[in-house]
């Protein structure tokens, strides 16, 4: 197919779904793109790139197989906000020379979009969006909607400014097709616009959008000058991102989404967690050396050491888990805070207790040593208390202080209360020892 | 404001937007709802609920709170897909009564989207779309759109249906703006409409509308009558769904978002894992009764188990959550498994050597053992690489058995990996004890 026939293939090519195309244009071998990109336009291209879902290190290799003056024809050619992703995957030198070539009107959008932090509602808005004034009639709001369409990423709304281009409307072309030509655009607009501020988390403003149900939302800076639209593709990618971001902290693993190519990759995501994790544990193995006089005496405490740990671990990962989705959801506010230590404190006396008897009395049956069954139970019931806490608090704590909560992955909470529950269970194990050694 | 101006509390209200709204009526007390009900007519209701964020459990109270003419009306305003969701949390007696005072071609539609499983496309979409055909003009077609404007969920698509009523075409409202009032449909409709079928699972759809970037995407039978659209809000709440559990399951907790109103129900969403968990631990304890006599003779030993039972959990969370996530985005063809498992096996080794070497050296020359350091460090590797592969395994075997692999959740695999960790420890220990013995 590739070899040979232009025409064919551009009437197969282009009569598929873009996002098809750029599956396909992904999976072909390096000569076969280079057909490409004679067969295509930059236009055309550009339309592959915005649908592109590739590793954030194969743009620059990509790239580097065009002619630069097509390259930077197709970023021109491109929705603004998407330009910008695939530009800063590039170094900085090699951004600026592509944006030389460019003509000025898109250089000068991207460059500006450029500018905002990573992770902020600038940082994924577009500025195609439609604007008109308040004092128009539908009609002519219908005709700078048609001209416009072409470029603009979303025409079903359109926000009115007035002539300082501050925001004080919007509009829904839903609403536009159903009013009468003249009508006046500030009889139908709604002046209470939900918009975000430009250095809004990305998060936050999808919060707002899922709540809201919008297709777009209006980007604003502190003078309510509008800059850019949010629509919600974009806002779609944050959610999977910020989600699958959870995950894999959660799993104490740095990325769980992108394919690994090969072993050595998928090693050095798990690695620098493993590690961390295995001196942690010497910490914990030094602990119970310190225990080693109790355990010469009674070897059968040892027994019980991983059950311990590991119902420490698994409930502090529970309480981490809810703590966690609690602060992403944004239900966080100060007078919460107390309240959600109490509570946890309550469950942990909960399950602490029901997991405690039950434990107590398996142990009781099975080892016929009363003493030895209160001693684990007791031990579980106090550590599970404690790691519950420690599971809500150390998110708690993090965030406060304006670290990610998500970072105290379960594994590491893991570890944590594995130190915890040991110190615990000899601690009790050497203070009743007497009623302990057979 | 509430207690006697209803003129005054329906400006305010209707002033602000319907998820505020919801908002504001979902935190006021009884005694306040009931005011509610009398100032607003069904249809303004409707609106309410459609944007409502409660508890399952929590609509059948505030139906009962409502005169049943006044929720009949008030389910045939909302949209289709709302209505059935509210429908689907109360019992059938309730729902028939609803559904014989509702006017007839409201419940018809609802009992017809009643019928879809849950977590199906069915189940999720909603019927009120426009249909156009495909010898009509722009400009006719515009015309039934605006007619059908207000009662529909989206205008953004409109589907083209033939006279039996499968889908041929669609054509976004962009386009027919940007058209001549005199172009035909099928001129300009796209006849390579991406659809999804009705039993089709939830996330495959959300899959596809996130790929494809659509704000809609319709619904057809086995034989391509077009029965519904999905349109992109719902997805947005799928996704946070899908992902809010697939969190919950790898912290092992029932429900991680849901509000818990008190410490009880928050024990109950943790405490069924505990206890599996406290029963897989007495396994692992009188397992490592089993090896009491190596432990009386080598206390020392007891010393690493933690360390090693932990690693083992680690690796194998990690692993799992790779796996699950590999799973949920659809790259689970068949080739790719054998493939998968070699390529975890790889990471285990790589993984398990660089850690069981870091430990070895720390164990010798912490406790001046090398065939302690030896053994704790072969044990490491080794388990490394079983529980990288334990972690990978199981999501896919429950995959192919089509029990949804999240279920195997983070605690449950650490605590599988536990037992295996502590067999290969002791294992390896019984074995060489001759070399130990102080």
């Amino acid at each position: 197919l590739e070899d040979e026939n232009i025409d064919e293939f551009r009437t197969l090519f282009l009569d598929i779904h873009p996002y098809e195309r750029a599956k396909f244009y992904a999976k072909l071998p390096k000569d076969a793109r280079m057909h490409v990109y004679h067969f295509l336009s930059p236009e055309e291209m550009a339309e592959v790139f915005e649908n592109l879902e590739i590793e954030d290190t194969e743009y620059e290799e990509l790239l580097s197989e065009m002619n630069p003056t097509f390259v930077a024809d197709m970023l021109s050619q491109m929705y603004a906000d998407d330009a910008v992703d695939v530009l800063n995957e590039l170094d900085k030198e090699q951004v600026a020379s592509y944006l030389t070539i460019m003509d000025d009107e898109a250089a000068g959008e991207i460059k500006q979009l450029l500018h905002y932090e990573e992770y902020t509602a600038g940082s994924i808005m577009t500025t195609e969006f439609i604007a008109i004034h308040s004092n128009q009639t539908v009609k002519s709001a219908m005709y700078i909607l048609k001209k416009e369409a072409p470029r603009a990423e979303t025409i079903y709304y359109v926000y009115v400014i007035d002539e300082e281009k501050r925001l004080v409307g919007v509009i829904s072309l839903r609403d536009l097709i159903v009013s009468d030509d003249d009508t006046m655009v500030y009889e139908i607009m709604s002046d209470r616009v939900v918009s975000v501020s430009v250095s809004e988390d990305q998060e936050e403003v999808a919060r707002k959008m899922r709540d809201y149900n919008f297709l777009a939302v209006p980007v604003i800076d502190f003078q309510n000058h509008l800059l850019g639209i949010i629509t919600v593709d974009d806002i779609i990618d944050v959610m999977e991102e910020e989600a699958s971001d959870d995950y894999s902290k959660l799993a104490g693993i740095t990325d769980v989404d992108s394919a690994d190519k090969n072993i050595f990759s998928a090693a050095k995501k798990r690695l620098p967690w493993l590690i961390i994790l295995s001196f942690l544990g010497m910490m914990t193995a030094s602990l119970i050396g310190r225990f080693e006089d109790t355990l010469d005496q009674i070897a059968i405490l040892a027994v019980f050491i991983p059950l311990i740990a590991g119902m420490a671990g698994n409930t502090g990962t529970q309480a981490l888990a809810v703590a966690v989705r609690r602060i992403a959801i944004g239900d966080d506010k100060e007078e919460n805070k107390l309240f959600l230590i109490i509570r946890e404190a309550g469950t942990g006396v909960i399950t602490g207790a029901v997991c405690g008897i039950i434990i107590m009395l398996v142990v009781y049956f099975w080892k016929s040593d009363f003493f030895l069954g209160l001693l684990v139970g007791f031990s579980i019931f106090i550590t599970l208390i404690v790691a519950t806490l420690a599971g809500a608090l150390v998110p708690l704590i993090m965030h406060k202080f304006k670290v990610d909560p998500a970072v105290a992955s379960g594994p590491f909470i893991t570890t944590i209360n594995d130190i915890i529950s040991i110190l615990i269970y000899f601690g009790f194990a050497s203070l009743f020892m007497n009623y302990l050694v057979q």
